[in-house]
């Protein structure tokens, strides 16, 4: 892809009214754009992050056997009056009546749709278990939105559903979500805190949320310093989890934003909604039910928090935008051998199967320098006169600034084991 | 892919309450599920679907240059009230006031928020053009909702935007479109007409839009027998533009679903809401756009409606959810034999890229039949103990019904030569 002929519009200075280094980035490298506060478009770049992200959750989730559908963004009132969450969750659903005379809600999330959707197709223990998810768009009418797209108006899901005959299918279930969720966070390059949590709005008895140490975050993660315990600060303040136990430590607490949470639900949504099936010894019981979330959105924000210098992002290898950035640095004289090899290096990583944005901008090299940096492609491939002159060009390593002179020859080459390296790693 | 293992709720029975065979297949085969009239589910079967007509549009758009964006749902009503169109589409437009106060919509299209992201990037003709589309949800209060997905209060769309200095570049961006448009129809199997149109609400001199006869269609193609013309029912009648040419000629008229529709918008949106440009001469200007717009959600619709029989939906190449279903019928005896065919052809034609659904159910063979035909796998492979006794297997193509006994040991050879001719013919 030639960046002339992509959509990235780069900015230098800090946005005003932002106040978080992920806002900053998102909107300075061309990622984000805000409609009005807690509203934004992803730009291509920004989108491309997403895909990628999104890819890595679909490949988890199928990989444990969860099948992906897609549900409304639409709902009846009635299916929430049936659980009681109308009023739980008033405050910050959008409602409107349409011209049927219908009170419709802008689901704020889709237990209610999910069991009225299998309860019209499950209703033999044979068909169970069954795990369904989507990545699908969600609305809160919230009051503070903040940190640009961490706490929004509209903002991306993964939301999964297991349905089970009973508490050890949902055991099982929960137990592979709660593996897969690993998974998922360490391929974006997070290193999350799992810690036990309150079920709140949800309901069911057991629940954990997946925490990263962040500025960004609403929450808190306490740790005892003598023992190494580790809760929620509601969990804490609610249960007082921690301090019984070790009566000697100290508490620190860390700001952190939560990314996924995962809850055993039970019957609560099964039995009011009545979605039963029947069993081996011919008995109606109402499906066991677990619901698991990740905020997608909100996993990019965090990426760029733990993945940043003062220059720009630096993206970790999986959910990168591009996995190489090839810059010529044009000179006041012949180019011919600068353009050939940027066609040629760009023919052959395309060919490995890489993504490449070649920045052919006619904009001076500090320039060019400057926006490879902040958008933060994993690997540069600059190709200059005076590297040129001894046969060379040049990779920079983004994550850790490395940069590695190399025969012309052998960029391609190089570049693959570097590409490959990254991946590794990304993925242990 | 294991059938067990996926979700694909068939029904025999009509659905109560539904016209369109589109409608009923989609219902019939598993493909989507109704929440309310006018909003559905897209089971993992039909998102199967959904995700390669996209695929199929994304390659189109790609190819042509233009950069996807995703942009949001929630729109400021602010923005409209710059054009105008808050009262021009005040009767489809969901509105809701937030807790900020702010009054909002759902989109019902999206050129004022692409108008407005636009602005704030796009400063210089240097800048142009520039060409940007979407995959998105709209939303239109519908009173009446119709054939199912066809006309719906949520539905997808694909909506790209065109930005140029010039009229000329608007005309070459606009050609670009239009033959992109007619690979698009294709490749999904829709042979279209393309009609000059009324720009209606959209704004602009000159429009086209993409019909395919269908009965699930609300417009009309009417065509004059002598001269061959033809005309979209609402031009005609608005200008009587067959009929002078012709006067001999007799017109006659085909039921027909609009599928897409591109526009040459000129400045009606950059001009009302600023968007301006700095030509080379010095001199500001507004943008000049145009919007090209695909309904993906009535396209599968229009799919099935055009490849359909009795016994269930005859999904071409492209578009359908998996290329090869494979059958096996175990016999009351020994099965191992079936068993272990079943297991390598699975994973032989996994292995050559293909998508393979195996019918693993322990149902009626009978039962497995009318699924397969019902959900319409281009290809199926039956592996039954008489034709086993023989040492060969049965594929049959869904499309024509033709079945081929072949060798057992050629089958996975038989099956990517008859894949590939498909996917020739889809692309032709």
């Amino acid at each position: 892809m030639k960046w002339s002929n992509f959509f990235i519009p780069t900015m230098k200075e800090i946005p005003i009214g932002t106040e978080a280094v992920s806002h900053q980035l998102l909107l300075r490298a061309g990622l984000v754009h805000m409609l009005t506060s807690g509203v934004y478009s992803y730009l291509p770049l920004g989108l491309r992050v997403l895909r990628r992200v999104e890819g890595i959750i679909r490949e988890e989730m199928n990989a444990i056997g969860a099948n992906e559908l897609f549900l409304p963004c639409l709902h009846p009132m009635e299916l929430w009056k049936q659980t009681g969450r109308d009023e739980v969750l008033a405050d910050v659903m959008i409602r409107f009546r349409d011209k049927r005379k219908r009170d419709m809600c802008l689901g704020p999330t889709h237990e209610e749709v999910i069991t009225n959707l299998v309860k019209d197709f499950i209703r033999s223990y044979r068909q169970l278990p069954t795990v369904l998810y989507q990545i699908q768009t969600k609305f809160r009418d919230e009051l503070r939105t903040r940190f640009g797209i961490v706490r929004a108006c509209e903002f991306i899901m993964k939301d999964a559903y297991s349905f089970d005959r009973d508490k050890e299918g949902l055991k099982k279930n929960y137990d592979l979500m709660y593996g897969a969720y690993k998974k998922i966070f360490d391929r974006c390059g997070l290193e999350t805190v799992v810690l036990e949590a309150d079920s709140g709005v949800m309901g069911g008895d057991v629940s954990h949320e997946y925490m990263v140490p962040a500025p960004i975050g609403e929450d808190a993660i306490i740790t005892c310093d003598s023992c190494g315990n580790q809760t929620g600060a509601n969990a804490t303040y609610a249960s007082g989890k921690i301090c019984p136990k070790c009566k000697k430590g100290k508490l620190f607490s860390q700001v952190a934003i939560e990314l996924g949470h995962i809850f055993q639900l039970g019957t609560k949504y099964s039995a009011a909604q009545e979605a039963l099936f029947l069993d081996e010894d011919g008995k109606q019981r109402p499906i066991i039910m677990g619901c698991y979330g990740i905020g997608v959105s909100r996993v990019i924000a965090a990426i760029i928090e733990k993945h940043n210098d003062d220059k720009g992002i630096k993206w970790p290898k999986e959910v990168a935008p591009f996995d190489v950035e090839i810059l010529p640095v044009p000179g006041a004289d012949d180019n011919t051998e600068i353009n050939e090899l940027t066609d040629r290096y760009d023919r052959e990583l395309v060919g490995l199967g890489m993504e490449v944005l070649v920045d052919d901008r006619q904009e001076s090299a500090g320039r060019k320098f400057n926006d490879a940096d902040l958008v933060g492609i994993p690997l540069r491939l600059t190709i200059g006169k005076r590297n040129l002159a001894q046969g060379n060009v040049e990779i920079k390593i983004r994550a850790s600034s490395e940069v590695i002179t190399v025969e012309k020859g052998s960029a391609v080459r190089k570049i693959k084991e570097l590409a490959g390296t990254a991946v590794c790693a990304a993925k242990n």
